[in-house]
């Protein structure tokens, strides 16, 4: 007999979006649209100035918190694109936003407290809320053309909340907030006493005619906003592990604390890289363009489809809902697809909704295409079945 | 007003070896003999073949739990060398020992569970079980020449007691237990419901007519030990940030969602470098025999001044008894050195225990010398005031 685990630990499931992908593997000739994994590569100079730094540098132990040049120019990013006032003391680097995120709750959640979720969520805010013993309150934006609105906030905070998680653009929406909303939102965080976290990894990847406005650039709000941001998304360097926390500079030193705890630092070399995505290729401009033309066309050709289709306004995403061509359960729909067509896609119930599906647009347009067209076969046979 | 933080996040300090460092970097002409960092470069094959996969290959996420020819080197490692019989399916990749610990401390604790940690002890043992909301128990081992006994681990047990954590070859005491003794702790673990972490980040620093053995050896009990290890001090890679931990398959796989929901993954690149490590750079008895040298160099001359020191048999630390030239506590007997002499040093208050200090021995032994000199003199001015 073995001794007992942590009960937390115990309720965690292994995710469906990695269940989705593991039975994938299994089909020939599949087309997997399920993970947010860039295909496009990482800028060459990013890559090329790393190789050679560690070529001629010893890859010691970084400082606590993170490398200064690059807590310094995160900070200059912010403050340049935001308008915010930051210095290189609000910043601690991390192990991609995942540590970033793992790090603010554990940071501030204690037993007992409420968090504040948008459904459709990212699957990892509720695991990381009931590992540290806390409870996701969720807003469903279904209604609300998968836009949270500062009311809907507001009726949510109890006197348990300690914080309200924003990710805007929205995974798996595709969804951003206006100036406005966001203001309003700012106005319910400055009236209550919780904190405002906002997941911020897709803020580089936002489609023409719209703009990403971050709760960093409200000024009374500033000292309860803990951004969570990363270079995995805009920079394609999701292997490399960097990411980072922007929080008032007391917060933030009771994070590196945590983080000290639970991983030291983040790696020297992928620190290193992301000070050169900053300074060397902060322009993503071109990636995003391509991200947009296929998020267009599957959004156009969903919605030919029969789909009602979420239109996207950033991110790698698309939120299709498939309720005029199935009423099977999300994982059920996913699973037939999967096996009748071999595409790939997440159900809505990973990130808590029905009848819906996320297709990830991170391979090429005619890969895109191909899946339509199966897509397309599949629902003339549903039809004549 | 800000929302409360998390209260285990508040009461964790700074550790006292960073208050040192920082210290220490305000003296002109100071030696820092404070930080587990090598000295020694990470060997040239590692960096060349890292330096050149990433100009190849795009670092995309790896495999949650860790790449699998990583994780199957290290089973091989193990089996080799400590003749147990693990494979893949065993091994976590970390990012480094410390989110090894981390994870498996996370893993493992319910709040009000007891850990038992041998003193001196390492600092982060303590901070984590405090982070978690459990309680560390302490058996202090300096009456028994800074080896932990069977019988004191089996006194130390009660039906609280979720997990016992040895650290040999110990940091800061540089010593190793006998195989005979592993193997009676190792009775005690199978007498008793609990789990033994045995954290083996320095089981590759062992000095001439000393071995290391590791639990890991120890069929019986080998489904309740958790091993941790990775390449930080092996291979001087610190800054890589990997290492990894070795349990039982299910144990593991709950791990590896403690660990996916933390940081996701190691940097991908820092795992091919581990790769390297055991494939072409598994010996680094070079290395260790200039540690070595080093270590017994300090004995020698610290003994020679009148500490009472114990004789390191492996690692890259000296902690050495000042109880005979002082009787100042560990941190002012530490600052009073350093703002006299400019010799950094760690206090022995940073391990639990007073009247002793650390001298880490990650610098040539030049400056050795030129420390130890600055020692004498100081020990001279103080007998003649």
């Amino acid at each position: 007999m073995e001794p007992q685990i942590n009960n937390n630990v115990r309720k965690l499931e292994t995710s469906l979006i990695r269940q989705v992908l593991m039975k994938s593997r299994e089909i020939e000739d599949s087309i997997n649209l399920t993970i947010g994994e860039p295909d496009i590569t990482t800028p060459e100079i990013i890559i090329k100035k790393s190789a050679d730094y560690m070529l001629n540098n010893q890859l010691n132990y970084a400082p606590l918190g993170g490398v200064a040049e690059l807590r310094e120019e995160v900070a200059k990013f912010y403050n340049t694109k935001y308008n915010s006032n930051y210095d290189a003391d609000n910043v601690m680097v991390s192990v991609g936003s995942t540590e970033g995120l793992s790090t603010a709750l554990k940071g501030i959640l204690n037993p007992g407290d409420e968090v504040i979720v948008i459904k459709p969520a990212y699957p990892l805010y509720e695991a990381l809320i009931t590992l540290y013993g806390a409870k996701a309150v969720y807003i469903d934006t279904k209604n609300s053309s998968y836009k949270v609105e500062a009311s809907m906030i507001e009726g949510a905070i109890t006197p348990k909340t300690k914080a309200v998680i924003l990710n805007y653009p929205s995974n798996p929406c595709g969804t951003l907030l206006s100036e406005d909303e966001v203001k309003k939102i700012s106005q319910v965080i400055s009236d209550n006493n919780v904190y405002l976290i906002s997941d911020e990894i897709y803020s580089e990847v936002v489609f023409t005619g719209n703009k990403f406005y971050s709760p960093a650039s409200v000024d009374n709000i500033r000292s309860k906003v803990i951004v969570i941001n990363g270079f995995s998304k805009s920079h394609s360097m999701t292997g490399w592990r960097v990411g980072y926390i922007i929080a008032e500079k007391n917060l933030r030193d009771h994070l590196v604390k945590v983080s000290q705890y639970t991983i030291s630092t983040p790696s020297t070399l992928s620190q290193y890289g992301a000070i050169i995505a900053l300074r060397d290729a902060r322009d993503v401009g071109e990636s995003v363009k391509v991200y947009e033309k296929r998020a267009l066309y599957i959004y156009e050709a969903l919605t030919k489809l029969g789909f009602d289709v979420v239109k996207p306004e950033g991110t790698f995403y698309v939120l299709a809902d498939y309720s005029k061509i199935s009423k099977k359960e999300s994982m059920n729909f996913v699973l037939d697809l999967l096996e009748n067509t071999g595409v790939a896609t997440v159900p809505g119930a990973a990130f808590g909704t029905e009848g819906c599906i996320r297709v990830s647009c991170t391979q090429k347009i005619e890969i895109l295409a191909d899946a339509v067209k199966r897509l397309e076969n599949y629902i003339l046979l549903n039809k004549n079945l």
